[in-house]
């Protein structure tokens, strides 16, 4: 049962890029947004590695959350959890930070990710991306698999080489270097940023309060 | 001991399909919801890739809940366990994921479950409906069951070619995809969606709390 | 050291029945109520299925509290404390999971169980009483020990056939299908049903709470 | 290194019996009672077993409290460090149950143990002794480092037929059923009971509150 | 893939040195300050020893916060995430000590850290420096790397003597034995210490705290 | 690389003494206190024995703390870091029990520790110095490290028949069996002990409250 490209744009799910001892497949990304308490769920037998690759792509995607319009405080009013389908095959490795990082900013913006794009990259803290292994094989999948772009780390693009030429082709191989040039493709909008100063929102919530104090308010004699 | 269909329509109570080295079975699942805290118990000897597609479960269920008549909240205020008897068996993999969906939903709702239908199918965050294995092996265990109808995946249609006639004849097959196909069949009514609003949910929980805080009440003197 | 029947009535304690490769025992089941925050502590070299058949019948209980005269908060105030002994003697299996309700309604409830009864059988999370093995050792066990009468699931009343006939004339052997069942023979009295409608506490919680509120109670100017 | 007995009578400091594959030894316990929350911590590299046998021995001892002069809230407030020095020398099994209770009470009650009496027995949570293994052993430690006096299971009084005459004679073994038999003799005096009276308790509480909330107090204007 | 100096100067990034069984190598380390609770992420297949090395350098920071112009409170008010990338290669040992230190102040004090330095020296809770393996290796890693400056513990200063003039001819480098010689040199401009009189502060937290307490403060009847 | 004597006094560095297979060495003890919230935290690869050590000598300090002029209530509020550099080498053990005690007692007194004094022993938690192995190793180590002055256990005093006629000339060797004659001789003076009447300090806590509460201040109408 070979992976194909999702039908539609939809929040949250990001198609990434596997590479096993079979060849390559791709790989679905589900993340929701659930009220909570900001903690951080992951399913779909997940080794070590995958799992601090999302812990990496979460406290990226917390550290410029302002950027995406969002404001640090919703951190931890949601949990997020984020699945890989199907639950009895075993993933691991980094490389599929980058496509963690975007299925999380898709579920914290709500802006959909496009369905015919497929991505394949470690992520730093930095939002740096770093090479990974098995091109060859995760872009026949992706072509494959019906997808149509595929990001691919700009340390990578020394390997196109080996690439046959249909492959290289039927797809739009884009090398990246840094989330930024992730986040734009990916998402079929940018979010807008939003101002964040932190003194000025202690000051607000610090006033909120204080309108809220017994014997403060409007209480006449 | 062969498992046998339930008896009557119950809340929280589904039957799952397993398959093991020794052929098919039923698997009664059971969930009780209880006051508490937005705890997940899980109990019956289960590997954890059944236990990860019960937490997919639950998080479906969170995310749809106003669709299906929940008020988010709630989820902070009641505990969920879910166990498949028989306690010293043990049981692994992602395929008891629909039954999951309908067990907890059914708990939450308060809407019991069909008791001659069974199903099979792994979930994914989305509700998507997997494909799973030993489709032949689980129909010969639900018609030996006295099942009715049972949902499989609709990946899994193309299996049904090997299927015995006399077993397609004595069994409803039904194949599903997502978790909407699930729910009207195997509930006896379908619960009524609430509006959920979380601002103006805010703007009260606000007014209610403001009402309560002392010297802002109706104090004349 | 072959386990003998208790000597009087006890609130808490409960005889179950063990089945070992060196043939079956009584199985002393001790549970005490001390003032806590809802939690459970198992003790007495217990496997995880054990355990977990302790987790089934907590929940169990929990699910009908208001039938045995509890009311639901009062599990958030009580921690409850299952302890198997012999301390040194490793135990397993779900077969104890009736005598595990019946020892936690006796130390909700305040109530003694029956001295001279035993009993076997699997719980689950509705109540009902799934089969068990090693019938013969247990019942010989029963008698040996003084036992006068023993619970076992109705799924094992086939397995009586295989009984020797001073077993079954020394003993009194009455299949039982739900913890409905059980109770009323294991418990000296059955405990009184109590109202419990969760919306009339809420009110009366909320009534008692604003009493308290400063600045709302009678302060004459 | 053989064990003596203690010096002097001490607060919290039991002398327990231990039995090895190189003959018996004494066992020095020792419990500290700190301001806390409620929590036990077990020092002295414990086997499962051990300290599953403290858990049953506080679990008791709470379920007597108010019978020892000690109202149960004083649990809440204190933590509890039970530790058997040598520290590299693992220790297992439940043979020290009436030791770590009368441990746990030396130290919540402020009443020294005699120094001259050893014990040896494993507890159940009603306070009931079962019998021990390795009598002989743990008799001939105790009279090597001067012990007067050793409490042992009543169900091991048969085994006294086998140790030595010079044994017996040199040491006042008094066989014990009950925990309720151990305390008089361990500790250098008996606590008095405590009025225990759990709503009375609340009322109390409920008034201090009362009078503590601003506005109600004596305010005249 | 060999490492390689950063290309700018950055807040939280510092360049430790590995040494493996087929060489020295760059190794990244990155830290991120977001808001939180006082927690410590570690990430990237670290072994025991190097997550233990960064809690001894997380709590000597912490011991000299006031003198990098901490406040301690803060701690309390933020997450440190320390990552080091590649995360599919295993780390450990204690020689980036003092590297985790820098990376910490840094994101603590926003101060980037001279991107052409490497570092390498196990620190100790007093800001010790210790020594560490493979010198020449990690040397020739630097100078492959482009690094200008290495620092190396003072007590491996005599291990100078075997590396290749060309290397020492390439590189500055400087033997520490405090972390108080690396921060001057690591980061780009030294912190300035703050005043903390932990009595002071608690005296100001105290009126602050009345200022807000109802009925106490500026009401004229 | 053998370990050599502290060149200054300092706060919480305490010389302990290690016996490994390939003899003894100097082991460097460092504690640091931290605001807090109760916690200990040990690292430097230790294992079981030694951190349930430390634990041991943590609440041996508790249990005296107003005789080292510490208020019980300080506990609640720091933290406790304990770190034995050189952190690739693995230690355990419990020998270093009174290095820990007196470790943790100049971090909450702020006393320096005698830069020249070295001791092992076992502590137990009633301040018990229990007797250790490797004696003669652990001396010579003492001696090439440059202390002038060890503590040993009291039950040790026999081994040092087997000591050499220099180490016993070139060191002052002290035994001791307890702590209370560690303290004097290990902290460069002895802090003096706080009245601390818990009874007391509960009446001035809740004077103090009272104080703060609102509506019962001097408010004049
Ligand atoms: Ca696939
Ligand atoms: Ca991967
Ligand atoms: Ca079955
Ligand atoms: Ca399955
Ligand atoms: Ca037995
Ligand atoms: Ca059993
Ligand atoms: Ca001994
Ligand atoms: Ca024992
Ligand atoms: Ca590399
Ligand atoms: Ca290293
Ligand atoms: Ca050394
Ligand atoms: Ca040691």
């Amino acid at each position: 049962r070979y992976g194909l490209a999702e039908k539609e744009d939809q929040v949250g799910v990001v198609t990434g890029l596997a590479w096993t001892s079979v060849g390559g497949d791709l790989l679905q990304i589900e993340a929701l947004k659930l009220p909570g308490k900001g903690r951080m769920k992951t399913t779909g037998k997940l080794g070590e590695v995958m799992k601090e690759s999302i812990d990496a792509a979460s406290s990226y995607v917390r550290s410029v959350a302002p950027q995406i319009g969002v404001k640090p405080p919703k951190f931890e009013k949601v949990d997020i959890h984020v699945h890989v389908p199907e639950g009895a095959t075993p993933k691991d490795g980094p490389s599929a930070g980058i496509a963690m990082v975007t299925s999380i900013v898709s579920v914290l913006t709500g802006i959909p990710v496009r369905k015919d794009i497929a991505m394949t990259g470690e992520v730093t803290l930095r939002g740096n991306v770093l090479p990974i292994g098995g091109l060859k094989e995760k872009l026949l999948a992706a072509l494959r698999g019906g997808i149509k772009t595929v990001l691919i780390p700009a340390e990578n693009e020394k390997d196109l080489a080996e690439i046959p030429d249909n492959v290289k082709e039927g797809l739009e191989i884009i090398p990246v270097s840094h989330v930024r040039e992730v986040l734009p493709r990916a998402l079929v909008r940018m979010p807008e940023a939003v101002e964040w100063d932190e003194e000025a929102e202690e000051a607000a919530a610090a006033a909120a309060a204080k309108a809220a104090i017994p014997g403060q308010g409007a209480v006449a004699h």
